[in-house]
């Protein structure tokens, strides 16, 4: 399909190294920039790359920031900064805010553990949240990872190092969604709403 | 999602640009190019820059084209230069070529006719098609435009530009695709392949 055309071929393959493109999007996105005019390609590429410069990490949740050094969370003075909510990374952030309902802080892990994929605690920020959690007043920390296989593990390793400290720890609820069906739910997400019912 | 991140924000909004970009992946790429580090992102900018620069449309038949003016099926000397087989985009052009069986050379329109979205014949290769008919001796072609009524009126405009020559004029067989059921078959396909019928 490319033969014949050395720079388009190494365009395609930088593009196959992104994820969430579909094989076959992955030629139209590169006949997309190949038909944009080259001023629109030179600024698009001005923004990825001043993006990439002023777009940096929070040093203290590891939510994205773009002024200063702390995100816009972690400056905010009407968050409750005794509350921490851990999360895999900023599209989790990001749906929770958008429920609304939480007033505190984050901490943004980066990822899961996952021997498989070999990423071990030490690729995650789990140690900044330990040293920020024995630093500061925090009272409590929702384990808010994905209620997957490496989600659970994950909160539970963290759990499992902050056991010393006097400190309220809890888990997201895992049951039923909200306006879903019990005949076309999965049964371990049944045996779980079963098994964590609560009085009515 | 992007408050206080303008330049993410910027970035994100020229993502949504790309055409078959899902919007929830957007987020997912911009996140992707931001975790990159600063070398990759700079190679991946002039991998575009690069590939625009060199890729070109064949002066033929707008094919795309890495060295010299033709394209390499243009180029190629066993390919049968009196049958054209006239498709939308390269994408379909590549289809065929991985068919196979076809040994003539191509041209693309760069599109269909499309009253709505404002596409008139001068927005095509059309006028192109024509000269290059008139000044070869080109004794067939194919209308390859996909089975959609804009690509039944882009073949139909074509045919009636091109009555005056003498000329064979094709389009592809419409019909019952090979390995698919005629239970789920929508009832179109069915009548056109009731009323094209061939002799067994």
């Amino acid at each position: 399909m490319l033969k014949g055309l050395p720079s388009l071929e190494r365009l395609v393959r930088s593009l196959q190294n992104i994820p969430y493109l579909a094989s076959k999007n992955v030629y139209r996105v590169a006949m997309h920039l190949m038909e944009s005019n080259e001023k629109d390609l030179e600024r698009f590429c001005n923004l990825i790359l001043d993006a990439k410069h002023k777009v940096k990490k929070c040093q203290n949740c590891f939510n994205w920031c773009e002024d200063g050094n702390l995100c816009l969370i972690c400056a905010a003075t009407k968050r409750d900064k005794d509350m921490i909510c851990v999360v895999e990374s900023w599209h989790e952030l990001a749906a929770i805010e958008k429920a609304g309902g939480y007033n505190g802080v984050y901490h943004v892990l980066g990822g899961v553990l996952s021997p498989l994929e070999g990423i071990g605690p030490s690729d995650l920020t789990i140690d900044f949240l330990v040293k920020r959690i024995l630093q500061s007043n925090i009272t409590e920390l929702i384990l808010a990872t994905n209620p997957t296989p490496e989600g659970e593990a994950t909160a539970n390793y963290i759990a499992s190092k902050l056991q010393v400290s006097n400190l309220k720890i809890s888990r997201l609820a895992s049951g039923v969604p909200i306006g879903s069906n019990l005949e076309n739910m999965d049964r371990v997400t049944i045996y779980k709403a079963l098994s964590c019912r609560r009085p009515f």
